[in-house]
């Protein structure tokens, strides 16, 4: 099955150039300019567009079964959505229980994810340490093309990693090639906080970014990088949410440590006098962990994005609805934490990116999907428009506008955060596996034609790691 | 009982002026130029000899059980060594073991320092938490004049506190009107380096600085800097060793926070090349924790005292002999940790502080006495030569040289860590409780005359720390 | 003539306590508890109020003649004015022309000063260099009691200084043992961005902070700072305003450099909203250099104000009124620049900085006086409440209230730019020379008994910076 | 003409794979696995051996007449040492006399270059201003394919370039698309430490960091980083050799602005004491500015390239014999400033990066080839291995080893700053423009056979730079 992408500009992370694509049984087999359209193939005509790679979204929550309920968005519709907006591969999170094998939490979750309509992947969680979590991590890796594994440092009570949790699969990711992944909150603070803000009375959402504020993220941001660096290990952040988590990365980074950080959509957008309006609804539709930060850590974000100190952006997409979130009417803590956006992404990351000057192109194409696949090392199967690659691709047509609304978005939630903003700039079309999936703001999906994509450990960068290590090894002093 | 200090230079952390010094039963009567001498008043030629507050040593160990043995120096042969260095007063530190009852532990404390022969203090270690513990906190700051309280962030499987005791004793310090104080390693990586070195075949004491790299101590210190910022607590860090700590407090005063910091002698002059000495007995000596750190960190800790981010120096005395250094010979991490210094503290910070114009006079007498006094709320009564102030006092010979040295030094330790180092500038005199203790070389000193100080909560920055959280308490959002 | 100050509470820098204090001669002769009350003395009833050192506002610009006009407030009126807000002396500015000798311009300057009401000293600008200005600059420190020169880094084709000026007159100011102090703005880029924005059409008020903007002020900050690091002088920064030059000094400040910042009470609560107000007079009657800046930089000056970064606190009080401002009509490059609050600085500090916990009174009388008087040499005479000090005092009165207004104020200026602010805290009383000059809201004021305060050279702080050079001079190598 | 290289592993900046690379007519025209040897074609064996972009060097001085002589090395030995040591293409600089036709210049070089080996562009310095300068600028843009200036903030009464000259220079740029391009040393103070030097018997090269310390040049670097910000103007700063540089980089950067950074294999090696040598004629060798630096920089310059603050690496190869350096022998500031490296620089690059485990292959090609070919916009023509780039290729032998010096190297000079050091990984052949020229240690190269490239004005991020630039412009406030 040939599809030919017919007069566009092609933009990758590193050049821009006016070519020519065909596709080919979901691969891209030739990239030039004038290409000869191949008897039967199916042509889309790009002129005016951009021909990107398909962004990549590193962190959803698929009907994850969180805080007494379970997110409403699926693997199917949540892909479906994604497509939308021009996302054609998410990276997914299996979370076990303390005490649960990896294994056994991560055979739910394929299972789960079996009726996705793009490709996907698995990030695991490492919620609890013994010697066969260290097992499992090892089987995950080398027969499942697991590379990367999560921590929560917060939800104390509940999934959070002690330090020595940390200590112990940080040590495993290195001996495997595996990049571990943190959720940078301090649980201890946060427990202390949520309790002494209901015994004060403040029991509504507005509470809920007092007791997770900057500084709980900056210290336990900080926690995972000295550990990373003690140890040796590379170290990838997710959603870092603000001004003093974006220091700690920098530094590390200017000191050689391979330290990486993602950022959401929203928090590039979003400030936390969402939380105080007077509309419980709304405001709790908006808790999420970290919470929306205060007016000025956007910008910090943004220039954190643009300067390098952060690589990539992602949703943290996990949808709970109205009456989910009232789960915690009289006590914010509560509340099911997730708000939506993969759908969102792209278009807010172009608007206010690119439109404002902030990205070019070509970087826009890094931090929403080239960046990702480097770091969790899918590239260049994902994450270029090249020969050889995954036909996993969007047409950007940068003069249209669109309204973003959860009246009219393929999000199955019933609140969007971006609701009534309108952006220049979306998906004409968008190509999964070298099939036109999305157009003219139409979806053509397949339930269960997303594949489940193996990431091998050890990517480029670790035979610099292994490098460094192998020539910092102490030596014993001899004495008599 | 009088004494008149005649014709020295009087050198206060503000200001340095000509003037004699009358001190009459034990406290400064009168200061100013040419007063005359009272009938039968001894007086002090201090010609040439500039007149300073004595030395407040804020952190010793005497006669500290530790590691399985106690450490040899106790509070008579430790206070009469301090007056030998022109130190008058130290702050010592009760420890209790996990589970004991704080108060307990004091009053073995008290009974120890009862022969010491200068003014003492003590900071009270808390290294576990429940109910009691915060009871004890209370009667110890109202009854017994205790305004701070040690945290060790390391000693694993030991007196380390977690995150929890430390988020729930800094938050009734806040209470109390009391300073916390962190010994900030993290006793978690500590312990994973310790057995990896170990398994490693790294015993001798050249691992020692390998188990405590820096990052372990700046992960610390930010963690502190955190939870005290969270809570809105003033904090103190001890022995702050190397730049990852100095930077993380620099930047909480930056931002506004009340966090101080203090120095020890040998971190700012010694560096980790000593312990990759070939002579087993010359490395295990120099065991402390903080490990004395790479070279370029001295230069970080004499900018940082400089500049103002660090306020104090000090030298966590803790003094133990060859033969108990040796129980450490098959493994690093059992040698006892400390190495000496109240002695010296203040030859070697006028030879390197002074002489070499990092520091004026003014600001060695502030970082040697005066910023202590402040911070433990014992000023003016000490750490300044004015009216009402306690006379403790040391004359101060810019032009005499002394070598220091195990041979010739009061501590009672077989080791000098500035062994043979020759120092300009040293005491002539040393005056406690307004009588000469130490002239010429010679100790008169009298067992036991030393008194415990109380030193009251709320010192003056509480004013403003409480203040700050008034003015900061959130409000609920009203909603139907 | 004796004056006795009964019943207050004496807060100093250093420390706070209930005394008595007792003014004979205009000095202060006695502080204590419970001091009996000699014949024939005043008694002020100091019973709730807090007893401090009176103000120093160490950057006036008193009947300036500027931009083709002379600002409004002389010597005179202004000393008055500041009497009236608690502060007893000012350190104006003497501005030669280029070329003009500096002794001639500063006996212009002192005969003006002859009819202030309160003591006051005067900075030296030197504006162009030749030999003759080197000769001028000694005569002034050692005959004149000048020790402090100021540098103009802006207004190209007037007094601007360039880097040949800088160079030559810093390394003068390190012989003559004097601090040298920088107006921080690039020149070129001013020049430059005002040509360019009048080009655009933007020519009222609005255009005055983006001719000016922060990083033109960083980079002249930067400059100066190491142009002092490179010839081994201290230095001083008056009007810091924004985050860019904050962090420069306090990155000197933490390598060692002795550096100093002054920050205006206008830059630490305005912002650059004034300039874009619809009506022009309130817009250009807020025009001054460095401009008002974006909300987010007053914060950073008040975290390096409480952090230690900055020390002192000024007004650059520089009075024009509406029909002077309206010079520049069709040209915001020429409406003079300069605000009042010599009278308003010390009730706004204290207003913003006390009762909102970010100082404690201690920290207010460092920055408001204490630490004027002792960068510029005139402690303890100046800024301290001790035995022996001028008799320079104000009785604060923390329970009053005050509004702010051009309507009320004694400034000889038709706006106020805190007009209608209502502050908590203001003086009861001022005394100067040892008179009480303000009382319950009237001045009785003499014209002319203000007086001329020399200020020796080689402040303490000179001690260290010369031992330091001394110590770092290079050593050719010796070769054949 | 076609060459088939066989069986190598191909390194380019965002990947590595196993694949074959046929070039044809200086041009690669296919890459991939097993590709079929075209009849008649050479091929060359990379089996153990990576394929890679050849280097650019992106600052060279061949034949400069500079300081009263003329550097030895000429465009056509220096460009066949860059061939030897693997670099295809350098960038030099145009650099003409004050007030000198900048066109006039340009054809001087270009007349000089004609000679050259491998392929070859020119940066052009702007060393004075008027209008003339301005229309030059935008002919040689235009018409010549140069798309960087170059301005010496030193060499002062030479062509150092004022302020005034960056702020002119500067915004000429920003409406051509070119990039500016700065020397960052205070001229002004080199010039003043040079003559206090000398003053004090200072005249060996030992005087030479002394007169040009790295706060000389991190004041510079901050300036023009200022400048170029108030601006809208990208940056690139060459040979960067100090923290004090990198730092304010970093900031920049981190702040959103584009600002790129170079530094040399020098700098990241070498220290200052070479200077002290007790041998002049070595000291005197190692003369150039910036100075290598204290211990201490050079792993703070590799941490900068590791993280990303720093792009590019170059030499600055200025090539002066000992008997030219001996015109400074009574005087350091004559000493022909200048050292080698051409030939070295990417043995030096991967011995010390690449083995150590600071920088992966990838990161090594972007470092040392592709950066430099996106900043100057001649990506993917050059800096990449890939259809369609101009094959100009080095087969890395990363098992083989050498020893650097200057009896072996090619440069003509008769000194090596790595003299005798042997480095692991050196190229086993050189190709450009599609040909062999170098192979087993033989250069095989024609004299004029390389081209003169010319560089696009306006490379992607000017993109960004005009959107963020348009979108930040200013408007008049409306009054009556
Ligand atoms: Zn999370
Ligand atoms: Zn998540
Ligand atoms: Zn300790
Ligand atoms: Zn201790
Ligand atoms: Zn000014
Ligand atoms: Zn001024
Ligand atoms: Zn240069
Ligand atoms: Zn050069």
């Amino acid at each position: 099955m040939a599809l030919m992408i017919k007069g566009g500009t092609v933009v990758n992370a590193d050049q821009t150039l006016k070519a020519d694509v065909l596709c080919v049984d979901g691969k891209i087999v030739q990239v030039g300019a004038d290409l000869p359209v191949p008897a039967g193939a199916e042509v889309v005509d790009a002129g005016g567009l951009y021909v990107m790679p398909g962004g990549i979204d590193p962190h959803t929550h698929m009907q994850l079964p969180f805080m007494g309920t379970v997110a409403t968005e699926d693997f199917y519709t949540g892909t479906a959505a994604g497509l939308a907006g021009g996302t054609t591969m998410i990276i997914d999170f299996v979370i076990p229980n303390p005490q649960q094998p990896l294994m056994e939490a991560y055979q739910t979750w394929r299972e789960w994810a079996a009726k996705a309509v793009s490709d996907y992947s698995f990030h695991v969680a490492v919620t609890w340490w013994d010697d066969s979590v260290g097992s499992d991590m090892e089987r995950l890796v080398k027969e499942e093309g697991v590379n990367s594994f999560k921590h929560f440092m917060a939800y104390k009570n509940a999934i959070m990693a002690e330090d020595e949790t940390l200590v112990n699969s940080f040590s495993r990711c290195l001996e495997l090639g595996a990049m571990p992944t943190v959720h940078a909150e301090n649980g201890e603070l946060v427990y202390h906080l949520q309790r002494k803000l209901i015994a004060m009375g403040l029991t509504g959402p507005e509470a809920h970014p007092l007791s997770r504020p900057s500084e709980v993220e900056g210290e336990a941001a900080n926690r995972a990088i000295r550990i990373a660096q003690s140890l040796g290990v590379p170290l990838y952040l997710v959603h870092v949410s603000c001004k003093e988590a974006v220091d700690e990365i920098a530094r590390a980074r200017h000191e050689g440590q391979r330290v990486y950080g993602e950022v959401l959509a929203g928090h590039l957008e979003l400030d936390d006098s969402v939380y105080r309006n007077k509309d419980w609804e709304f405001a709790a539709a908006h808790v999420m962990s970290p919470p929306f930060r205060p007016k000025g850590h956007q910008e910090v974000l943004w220039k954190a994005l643009q300067g390098g100190t952060l690589q990539t952006t992602a949703t943290d997409h996990c949808c709970f609805c109205a009456d989910q979130k009232a789960m915690g009417r009289n006590d914010f803590s509560r509340i099911p934490n997730g708000t939506a956006g993969v759908e969102d992404r792209m278009m807010v990351l172009w608007d206010s990116g690119v439109n404002s000057g902030r990205l070019t192109m070509n970087e826009f194409v890094a931090v929403t999907s080239t960046n990702a696949a480097k770091i969790f090392n899918v590239y260049p199967q994902k994450g270029s428009v090249s020969v050889g690659a995954d036909a996993d691709i969007v047409l950007w047509d940068p003069a249209a506008s669109h309204t973003l609304s959860a009246k009219t978005h393929h999000q199955n939630i019933d609140f969007n955060i971006f609701e009534g903003r309108t952006v220049q700039g979306k998906p004409a079309y968008t190509i999964s596996q070298g099939k036109v999936v999305f157009a003219n703001g139409e979806l053509k999906v397949e339930r269960g034609a997303g594949r489940y994509i193996k990431r091998p450990a050890f990517p480029n960068i670790y035979e610099a790691v292994e490098r460094y290590n192998r020539t910092h090894v102490p030596v014993p002093v001899e004495r008599d």
